[in-house]
């Protein structure tokens, strides 16, 4: 999100602020529903699980990092020393900047650091959020798809305490006030419009190999369609049959269909770009490049068949490890069992040597995780899921003491999915665990060797990818010199390009800027392409104010640019060459999933709902006036 | 189709042959999987079930016709007389015009007739067929779609008696010698080059009023895609148990699918395009036209307000009728029944009475029409179909003697479906008939009284129409004056237009032409997305001779234009401005099956074959030069 008043309102995407809008509704008031605005400052409503964080400045702190390294290190010490001294410079940048928070980011394995200070803004305050039907249309059938005419915008406020400290909710609290915000562009954009944005980028994989790639596009996107295809047609044929299943099913679907979704575009977009062997001719080069001078070849020399032979021994027990992987996941009675076995013998351990789910920062969390997945258990599902996985194992050749049927029954007969059961076990100790004649235990007692084995063999890949990549990122960004671009890490990040179309397929265009016609005709009243009334009538009745556009002849409500984003980019302000606020970011085309990959001019698009449509919604359809005036635009 | 060279070679759909392709298809050697070229001319294949109809001439007989009119005749003398004079005039152009057909065509009721001649070849041969990997590519995922990548054609030659006149099949037969043939432009077109049309469009309902407009998007059309949808639905679970059933089912399915699709299609358009609104207003000025004059208005008044009450009575109890009529159509169990029982009943009527399907001209293929039901009765299926119906109607409040349960069992029962009792119930009379201790017969018995009762209703509202549609055109086209556009009727028409993309949706462009690059992309290696190897080697191999257009940088595969084409035109040539063969038209893109109600600039499209990749597929990926060379293209 990004301030665009000086009195610290914010604007960000509707999904983002979901939470807060679903937290703020009740069986009287359904803010998702209706959509909320509030007509005083006194009339907002807190999100207490909020907070905001403002990047106020970074430096380079590699030579500070690195300065604590001696050549004698083993690969263990030296990330440890690292470590160490990242903490200390933390430490010491807080308390020459009261307030502030102070985090180092590694920008390259073992090579490069940033100090990066933040304020954490702690009083977020919901303002207004269209009705859902606005701000999610289209839902997840239009999700990862353009043309797309989607209002996915709410506006926030951030409070500080009256002396301009962050402060946690008090009435006494007043609007932040930023030290810079963003003007609004209410005459919006054209086609081929510079743009730029600013956003919080994920991880990317821009830097990895053409052999990481092939194991991608070769074994992992492909099962992962067929898997998880196959279990959302498992959950929505219970759903079927009954309607409370499907309720409680909806949210596993919804999820598995989004990275479904988003695996297919990835595997569709690697293949038709031809991304590996595009990756494969660039490291030829990259190897003459290592192989032209002795000292980088003896350095450098096999870097690359290295990292190839850590995927070649993945690639052989991928299907049955990733398979096994899934017995703990796909079913909730095993996934149940799993981690109070397996939290039973990592309490056992010091807190920082347990696995991350299990230390004392992070235990409630899991637990709650648990709670959630006790929730949306359901049996017969559980069933169906656990002998399919049983029966791919076998035709994996993975040999279980268990067969397809025995395990069928497993999930009607456990009681580790009752909730008081679940948590009386959560403190029973190993012997208890060994002892229990539950099903579900037994079973997972029954693969649990294999489990640990499968999961210290990932440790010791990521170990060893780990050291590899830093070395092959320190001579990919010598021989590319300028060109090198970073992988993103969740960092801010700034991304140039065009509103721009595209085409997608032979024969076909896509426009950059969508326009309510689009609505009108993809609107048939039932969710997730029920537009209101309220919308309907104001469109109907011709009150556009200014922005019903000459040249599109409509209201625009999206738009389309060829900049570089992926996950983390939810709500990244889009601004034009004069630095001006003319729309959210909120999503990327179905071809751009392959951006996680490589970016590419002819697939790489992002979506953005149009400012005008903001504007117009927010200040016209729902008259929240005052907004408009707070952001400096009249009407 | 359409000749093509001096010698009777004919250019046609593949979708046109295929009925040929598939008959000269052995288990060793199957056509339609590898597709044919015939070397020689005596190489070709006898395909005995094809006819080829050349419109030799044509002209006005209103005149002739209307003159044994007298002002004292009834509606029904007046349309026997009229009947009469017709096959007078047809036997007497035959007798002066030896070998030629004559047909004398309504062009619109009671007003407008015309005089047809046609010969009738009658020894039609294959000459040249892609496989049904390229001639059906995309088969019915992408039938009524755009872009299209479908090589929709193939080659047939007509063959004569030694001295030229029409005759079946002979061993010594010549090739036929056309008046005129077509010349191929190997050039192609590029986008807004003018096209135009020659065919044999069928029945549209340019002229039928608002009000039958309404009743089809209001009732009939969602009628159809719901119940369609759901018969699909249940035989596509039935087939997805057993592979047996989905094969004996795959064609009903199919047929289902495309009558679903079409209408789902025109009721988009119906809504999108405003039709009906366009209409009514239409008639708002034809009925200020009508009673700007006393005469007018006294003749032709009223005609539009009759009209709409015959929808209006029509709509009424459409839904239980149409349900009625479904129940001996969707259930095949019934459908035996009930053509048993009133083949009896019309059996006792002399020859001239009888509904259409029983006369003595038609029988023995209502009859072969029946044993493909048998073939593809499916019991489980049949009983599913027929309890849904049966609860539909109750839903409906028609009350019938049976209950869902009940019928449940008839396709289990019943002896109908077998083929055996069916042939001796052929024979059977009434009396047999309704003493038949079978449930499907006394169902149908049961529902006999209902079904006849709308069949007569039917028939009135017919008849009521038909006078009333004939004044309705007769003033329409006074008031409409040269703008007046007949109706098609499957007699020759000419349509003009231009290669034009368009916009079906708010931001998305369709280009006029699809390339090679679709058909990659699209290819899967799974029917109907199979390329043959031997297409794709040629391509890999830029074995593409002068076909690789610059302009598109590719091979072109298909083409949309504008022309008001319609079911009938199949197969119709398509020509540059100079008169030449540019592409075979073979389909309408989605939004254009509203051309049957209204021709539509935005979104009236018709698809066609690039005459550059017939030429590609045939001259240079299988190598049929010789067709080329006939042809007058080099290469």
């Amino acid at each position: 999100g990004s301030f665009v008043s000086p009195q610290g309102l914010i604007i960000t995407n509707h999904h983002c602020a979901y939470g807060a809008i679903q937290q703020a509704s009740t069986a009287e008031r359904d803010l998702l529903a209706d959509g909320f605005s509030a007509a005083t400052f006194s009339d907002e409503i807190p999100a207490p699980d909020y907070t905001v964080r403002v990047t106020e400045d970074y430096q380079d702190v590699s030579a500070e990092v690195l300065d604590v390294i001696t050549p004698d290190m083993s690969f263990l010490e030296r990330t440890k020393a690292i470590e160490r001294r990242q903490k200390e410079i933390e430490a010491s940048a807080e308390k020459q900047n009261p307030g502030l928070r102070a985090e180092v980011a590694e920008m390259f394995t073992g090579k490069t650091y940033v100090l990066f200070l933040y304020t954490y803004l702690k009083d977020i305050r919901l303002v207004f959020a269209p009705p859902q039907s606005v701000g999610n249309f289209g839902g997840e059938v239009d999700n990862w798809m353009w043309p797309r005419h989607t209002g996915d915008f709410s506006f926030m406020r951030a409070y500080t305490a009256p002396d301009g400290s962050s402060a946690t909710y008090s009435a006494d609290n007043v609007p932040y006030r930023p030290r810079r915000h963003v003007e609004v562009e209410p005459a919006g954009v054209q086609e081929e419009d510079a743009v730029f944005l600013l956003g919080y980028p994920g991880r990317t994989a821009r830097h990895k190999t053409a052999s990481f790639l092939e194991f991608e596009q070769g074994f992992r996107l492909p099962f992962v369609v067929e898997l998880y295809n196959w279990q959302i047609e498992v959950m929505t044929a219970a759903g079927a049959e009954d309607r409370d299943v499907a309720i409680r099913l909806a949210s596993r679907i919804r999820s598995l269909a989004n990275v479904e979704k988003r695996s297919r575009g990835q595997l569709q977009g690697l293949k038709r770009a031809n991304i590996v062997s595009a990756r494969r001719a660039a490291e030829v080069q990259l190897q003459s490049y290592i192989e032209a001078e002795p000292g980088r070849k003896k350095q450098f020399g096999d870097i690359l068949k290295k990292i190839d032979a850590v995927y070649a021994s993945q690639t052989e027990r991928a299907e049955s490890d990733a398979l096994v992987g899934q017995l703990v996941r796909a079913s909730r009675a095993l996934e149940l069992a799993f981690f109070l076995y397996d939290y039973a013998h990592q309490r056992a351990l010091p807190d920082l040597k347990r696995e991350s789910a299990y230390t004392d920062r992070n235990i409630e969390q899991s637990i709650q995780r648990m709670r959630g997945a006790i929730r949306d258990f359901h049996g017969p599902t559980d069933a169906k899921l656990l002998s399919g996985l049983v029966s791919r194992l076998q035709a994996a050749g993975v040999t279980l003491d268990w067969d397809a049927q025995q395990v069928a029954d497993i999930p009607g007969e456990t009681k580790v999915v009752d909730a008081d059961t679940f948590d009386r076990l959560l403190t029973a100790d190993i012997n208890e665990l060994d002892q229990l004649q539950d099903p579900a235990m037994q079973f997972v007692r029954s693969i649990y060797p294999k489990l640990l084995e499968i999961r210290d063999l990932d440790k010791e890949r990521d170990g060893q990818l780990s050291q590899l990549y830093g070395d092959l990122i320190d001579i990919k960004q010598k021989f590319m010199a300028t060109d090198f671009v970073p992988d993103a890490n969740a960092t801010l990040r700034l991304t140039c390009g065009y509103i721009r179309r595209y085409q997608p397929a032979d024969a076909i265009i896509k426009l950059p800027i969508t326009t309510f016609t689009g609505v009108l005709n993809k609107t048939t009243g039932q969710a997730p392409f029920n537009t209101p009334a309220r919308v309907l009538d104001a469109y109907a009745e011709q009150r556009f104010g200014p922005f019903r556009n000459q040249e599109l002849g409509d209201v625009p409500v999206a738009i389309l640019y060829n900049t570089d984003t992926t996950g983390g980019n939810s709500g990244s302000p889009i601004f034009n060459a004069s630095g001006k606020l003319v729309g959210v970011n909120f999503d990327r085309c179905f071809e751009a999933t392959i951006n996680d990959f490589a970016w590419n001019e002819n697939y790489s698009r992002s979506i953005g709902v149009d400012i005008r449509y903001v504007l117009w919604i927010t200040g016209y359809v729902y008259e929240a006036e005052h907004l408009l005036r707070e952001m400096g635009v009249s009407r």
